[in-house]
């Protein structure tokens, strides 16, 4: 059974990935600071200490969450498509990570901003990223079906990536200046010319 | 003609320039400190602001000599190939574009690092990244000679993306662990499958 003070390490742990996963949302995860973590949460700066390794391990448990919201988001776009071909199901799932990702900016590049040289990736954060690619590891079989299991593996992983980096240089509207329905069409296209 | 305090200062934005760069290479823009380039350039902290509006000036300057690089880069990739297929002819570059990436990887990430929210992004700077569109605007109009221009641009845009996002994620190596040789193969078979 779990001692009392386990139990309080455990609420101060869940009240501190709330608070960052709010301020990671409005401010992203580079402006975020231990005083103002212990602020929201009602504690010393040192109990965060006491609950997480450092703050990154905080951004990692908030990209957790992250990770899921967004597996969500990618499985329900599939909902009643799954006798649709393997490419518009491909496409939907992009549209449903654009969505995400316009949606939930900040709190989606903290996924990516992660550097990797950095920190040490805990081996749950590189299941979640392999989970968001099984998802469309299956329409994918199904457009190559001759293909064998490592080049379809380096498929799926080029496509993630293709549509990530549409969606990511989509969204640096003062950069690049495109509006949400063009990048979407842009992942329509590059996508229905694969299959 | 200019002053001699003029010259000076131009001398000094110069040097202080040539420092950031060789520090933005070894340890990112995110590491860069008006502290250490006052010691690399030899001058008072306050002289950077006398020579630079602010830090952020600094690394676009960096950035404007990246793009430049890089835009070499790429257009070296077409040397003696210009009689090649628009698919290769992008290959070609793409594969550039990666050797770029990965031999000057944190100066090419400072590219992008350039957060659209947070700092104005000047006219010159959007004018090289259209500069590095237009290499791949001949091959993609090659490709699809029916599409109106408009259409065209979007292309060109999202091919540019879904490279660089290969490319991004592909670098990344301790979440994804891809090689490079693995990261070209992955770009070959994107862009051959779209003529």
């Amino acid at each position: 059974m779990a001692s009392k003070a386990e139990i309080r390490k455990q609420e101060l742990r869940e009240k501190l990935v709330a608070a960052a996963e709010i301020r990671i949302r409005r401010d992203g995860a580079g402006a975020l600071r231990a005083r103002d973590l212990a602020t929201d949460a009602g504690c010393a700066v040192g109990a965060i200490y006491n609950a997480f390794d450092d703050m990154n391990a905080i951004v990692m448990a908030v990209n957790g969450r992250t990770f899921q919201a967004l597996g969500l988001a990618v499985q329900r776009s599939l909902v009643g498509a799954q006798t649709q071909a393997p490419t518009d199901r491909l496409i939907l799932m992009s549209h449903a990570y654009l969505g995400f990702a316009a949606e939930n900016t900040r709190l989606w590049r903290a996924l990516f901003d992660v550097r990797a040289e950095e920190v040490e990736v805990p081996d749950w954060y590189r299941a979640a990223l392999e989970k968001l690619f099984a998802n469309i590891a299956a329409p994918v079989a199904e457009i190559f079906p001759d293909k064998a299991p490592e080049d379809l593996a380096l498929m799926v992983r080029a496509l993630f990536s293709a549509v990530h980096g549409i969606v990511l240089l989509g969204l640096e509207s003062r950069i690049s200046g495109v509006p949400i329905a063009k990048i979407e069409r842009m992942i329509s296209e590059v996508l229905s010319r694969l299959a």
